[in-house]
Order: structure tokens, then sequence, then C-alpha cells
């Protein structure tokens, strides 16, 4: 089987199974990310509301936990979701939002990654090394002023850490479980003019989590859609803005003649 | 007066008089549902400050109270919301988001209805079969896995109980008041795949509320206008994206001549 | 230098420096104004958390205070925020989102006014007569029922009073720093069926303000730039769903020329 076959393959697994992935996540992307969820085929919650978080991770088949707002009444909900999620075998996908932007936004996920084990971690370049204790990552806001390349170390070493994968978002995705390091490319320059493209890409990596137990490869192929969904809305975008429609009808659309027209990975 | 001369009446009202619609609603579809008010020619405020609710409700033609988010901080403002628009004779809209998905957004509702009248509930089928206390409604997270043919004696009983209208969201709607029963076809097989389109039918119905006087015509206008808009997006969209923004276009375009070529009503 | 040599030169600054503008805004527009900032090229960092608000403050080039949500979660952030920013000479902006339309909508901005500095002020008619203190203000909900130019000499009081550049939006948006008083004149009338347009006029204010020192000409810049966007996006839309979309496309590619053809200021 090709990449692009097992691609494809888990991409109909989420036509075919529809799978609830329940997010804590930031106020910037709630609709933009259950959008791309459900052009993909997933079946999207958004909820920080405590009480009900052990039923809906009960009902979930991965579970997003993203840091982009961090106001405590978000912030309250990711431990017992974290917890019910552990109890319950149901797979967690970290998104460190602005981690070394903030001492809240790096002592957070850190304590979250100090109790649990993620699924996957998915972050830009600054963000990983700021997990992985790279005093040099230079967070600046919420977006990274280095590239994916550089993080490489501070990826494998946080991936052999917490035993998941680990995507480093950039102008080319670096995906490692500790010991395969793969580099994705593809995608478009004006992906990083869209608000939120980040947490999309973590709430794809949820959605092939939910049909895929291969930490690696639901990270690797999550990220190959993106990029590839990113390629194939900027032949109809004329800016950032019709990017962002585009790019939820390339995950509709996608078929299997574009994965394999598009995919562009180096092992 | 046809059906689709009373909906073009009902939305030139709305044209013209600009009704003020409070949302208390969750935090995924602010944006998209003040977009949908706006192109219609409502003028949406969103709030859940408990402070303000009986001045914000004071100057509004509809009030909708939609539980997509449970967090304490939401549903405090709901009760308060709903007793100054019963206080003030403004029609209150229910969508009670995810009931049967948990417990709290099962009760939440519950406890509402018990306390106050709605002048239109809107839901999907598996939401209105949880409301009437159907155990067979097998919601699943906040989407619909049951027909809203199935929800048929549910939404009747609902609406009999609570002297209201009832709208069953689904591949074809199902509008009732008890006695009427009414199915509005049309629509798009994209709509699902788009994030919020039931809470957008539920804030239309909420701007159809502020200038008819009658639960069921409201409800049974906002359910044609979102099926011919959905038509009519759907014949300029290439995919979920697009759909969504080609949804404004049509509510703000939408002349008379449309509904009359898109109405399907089945009595 | 001409006015559209000028706003081209700080369009050019912001796309060079990328500069951080944090928002402490309100959840029907956290998605649309970044998204309006990164096409112009800043980077948006959006927060109401307030252990890290001087953080943020400290990598900004500039914060945004919108009251478009008053609950007091939100509200709790505003204050650290602009008195970090005061400490760290960072420019503020204020939207005071439907002051006039709740107590506590007038009542927190004119609060946040008595003990800092603003560096620009943006609102429609109706919030800058009632912060002015003008009582025919006429709120109704957070949309204006009366014209820019009713709010002029609000406007200018309100500039002379806090030192500080003041725009009153409108079909024609007024500028003014108490003296100069300066029409700009262009935009769609599709922009008021757009939620959040003033919003995002406020945005890009922040924008410019973090590359240009004088309020006067960081508002002016501000408002021109809105101006052409609406205008270039109506030439490609076909209703306010396309609009949105087509104007961050525009702040995306607006170049000199656009800047040139476009420009309608009356001094």
């Amino acid at each position: 089987m090709t990449d692009a076959d097992k691609v494809f393959r888990d991409i109909e697994a989420i036509r075919a199974k529809n799978p609830v992935v329940l997010s804590i996540t930031n106020y910037v992307v709630t609709n933009t990310t259950a959008n791309a969820l459900l052009a993909l085929g997933a079946s999207p919650i958004m909820s920080h509301a405590v009480e009900e978080m052990a039923e809906l991770v009960a009902i979930s088949g991965a579970v997003v936990i993203n840091l982009g707002t961090v106001a405590p009444e978000y912030l309250a909900a990711m431990e017992p979701a974290w917890a019910a999620a552990d109890a319950a075998r149901v797979p967690v996908v970290l998104d460190p939002v602005g981690a070394g932007a903030s001492m809240l936004r790096t002592v957070t996920p850190l304590a979250l990654l100090g109790a649990h084990q993620p699924f996957i971690v998915r972050g830009n370049a600054s963000e990983i090394m700021t997990l992985a204790g790279d005093a040099a990552s230079a967070a600046r806001g919420v977006d990274s002023t280095v590239k994916s390349d550089s993080a490489s170390s501070a990826a494998r070493a946080l991936a052999m850490k917490h035993h998941c994968a680990v995507v480093v978002s950039g102008e080319s995705d670096l995906v490692t479980d500790g010991g395969a390091k793969l580099r994705v490319l593809g995608g478009s320059p004006l992906m990083p003019r869209v608000t939120g493209l980040g947490c999309t890409a973590t709430a794809l990596c949820a959605a092939f989590a939910a049909v895929n137990q291969n930490p690696l490869e639901a990270a690797l192929h999550a990220s190959i859609t993106m990029k590839i969904a990113g390629e194939m809305a900027e032949a109809k975008a004329s800016g950032p803005g019709t990017l962002q429609l585009h790019l939820y009808d390339a995950l509709y659309n996608m078929s299997a003649q574009d994965v394999a027209d598009h995919i562009k990975v180096v092992r």
C-alpha cells in the first residue's frame, strides 16, 4: 500500500464512520475547525462544560485539547476531559497554542503532559521547542518565527519522552514518533495568513486518530491531507479569504486521485 | 395569499423593520448566525452578560436561547433573559443543542421549558425526541442519527404540551403546532456539512417571530427560507465552504420570484 | 507625500514588521478580525486571560479593547491589559460596542476612559455620541440608527477630552483628533450587512497604530484601508457572504495602485 492509498483509506473511514471529535478549544477557531471536521466527514462537538466532559468523551472517537484560550473557564475542563479520555482509552491530540508566549501558555501544556500521555502533539516550531525545553524557541505571540526544521531534535525528544507522535507545522511539516522522521511538503504560502489553520491541522489529527490507532500514521495522514487541501484550495483562491472556503470544499471533495496527484512526503 | 406570498411578506417586513434579535447562543455560531440575521435584514445582538439581559430584551423583537454552549457563564444568562422576555411579551425561540448527548444538555432545556412558554422550539430529531421524553432518541454528539419523520409524534406532543410551534430540521423539515403538521422540502445535502446551520435556522425563526405573531407561520416561514437559501446557495457552491457564503448572499438577495420558484411545502 | 503614499507606506510597514496585535475582544469577531489582521500582515493574538495580559502586552505593537462581549470574564482582563499597555507605552484602541444599548455597555467604556488615555476610539455614531454624553444618541442594539455626520461635534469633543483620535464609522467615516476633521468615502453598502466589520475597522486601527505614532494618521489610514478593501471586495461579491471573503483577499492583495485608484478623503 502506498502512502496515498493509506491516506485515502483513512479518509474513507472517516467519511463512513463520522467519528465524534470532542474539542476543548479556543473561541477563535470553534467555527472553522468544526467546519473542517464536518467537511472531512467527522462529527464535531465543542464544549468546555466540566459537568459533561466524561459523557461527551464516552461518545467520542478522539479528543482535541487546544490551549488557544487559556482563560480559567476553559482550562478547568481540560484535566477532567483528559482524565476521562485516559479511562475510556480515547486518543487525545494536544495543541499548545502560544507555548512560550506567556508563562501560562507554557506551564499549562507541560502540566497536562506531566499527568497524561498524548496520542499526538501538534504545534509550530516555537511551541514544540518550548515544550521540549529549548530556550531558543523564540515564540512571538501565537505565530512562530522559526522554521519547522529547527525544531527537528526538539520534536524527536518530545515524541520519545511522551511516546506519542509530534507534528511541527510549517512551510514543510515535520512528523515524527521519535524514531521515524518524515517531511510533508506542499500546501500554500497563503495558509499562514488564515487564522486557525494550525488548529485545523490539530482537529484533523484527531479525526484521523479516531480511525487509525497508529499515532505516527494518524499524524502523517492529517498533515498530508491539510497540505493537499491547501494546495487544491490555492488553485481556486485569490487570497486568504477565498482560500479558507475552498479548503473546506477540498476536504469535502478530496478523491483518491487528488491524494495521489498532490502527496509529497520525504522520508 | 399563497404560502410563497406570505413568506415574502414576512421577509419584506424583516427588511423594513430590521428587528433586533438577541441571542444567548454558543460560541461556535455567534459569527455565522449574526451574519445570517444581518443578511436577511434583522439586527443581531449576542450577549450572555446577566446584567444587561433585561435592557437588551426590552429593545428586542425576539430572543434566541441556544444551548450549544452549556458552560455555567452562558447558562446563567438564560433564565433571566427568558424571564425578562416573558415580562415584556417578547417571543423566545429555544434551540436544545445536543439534548440527549449529555445530562446537562437534557435537563437544562427541560428546566427552562418547565418555567417558561417558548414561541418556537427548533432542533434535530434526536433533540426533539429527547425533550418529548422519547427514550429511543439516540443522540450522538450534536448531530442526529435519526430522520425528522421519526420525531413526528414527539414534535406534536411537545408542541401541544408547551403551546408552541416545533421545527424538526432534517432532510425535510417538519413543522407543527400540535395540530397542523407540515413538511418543508428542498435545501441541499451539503447543509449538514456546514456547522451551525441548525442554529442559523433557529436564528431565522426568531427573525420571523419578530414580525409574525403566529408561531406556526413564523416557524414555517423560517424553515422555508432556510431551505430556499440552501438550494440557491448549492447552485453556486462547489462544497460546504462555498455553500455557507452563498447562503448569506441568497438570504440577502432572495426575491419574491425566488421564493415562488423554490418553495416546497407538503401539508 | 500624498495621502495615498502615506497609507501605502504604513501598509508596507505592517507587512514588513508583522506587528503583534493583542485583542481583548468579543466572541462574535475573534475569527474574522484575526483573519483581517493576518491578511493585512499583522500577527493577531486573542486573549482574555488576566494572568498573561502583561506578558502579551509586552510583545504587542498595539492593543484592542473591544466591548462587544461584556460578560465578567471578559471585562476582568481589560483594566489590567490597559494598565500594562500604559506602562509599556503600547497604544490602545477602544471599541465601545453597543454603548448606549445597555447601562453596562455605557458605563464600562466610560470607566476605562476615566482611568486611561486611548490612542484611538472607534465606534458608530450612536456609540460615539453616548461616550460624549449626547442624550440623542439613540442606540438600538449594536447597530446605529444615526448617521456619522450627526456625531461630528461629539467626536471632536471626545477626541479633545481624551487627546486621541476618534473614528465614527458609517456610510462615510469621520476621523478627527479634535482639530482636524476628515471624511473618508467609499466602501460598499453591503458592509453593514456583514457582522463585525466595525470591529474589523478597530482591529485595523490597531495594526496601523503599531507602525504609526500619530493617532490621527493611524486612524485615517485604517479607515481608508477599510473603505478601499470594501470597494474592491464589492466588485467581486454577489452579497454580504462573498463580500467578507473578498475583503480579506483585498487586504492581502492591496497595492499602491489600488490605494491611489480608490482613495477618497474630504478634508
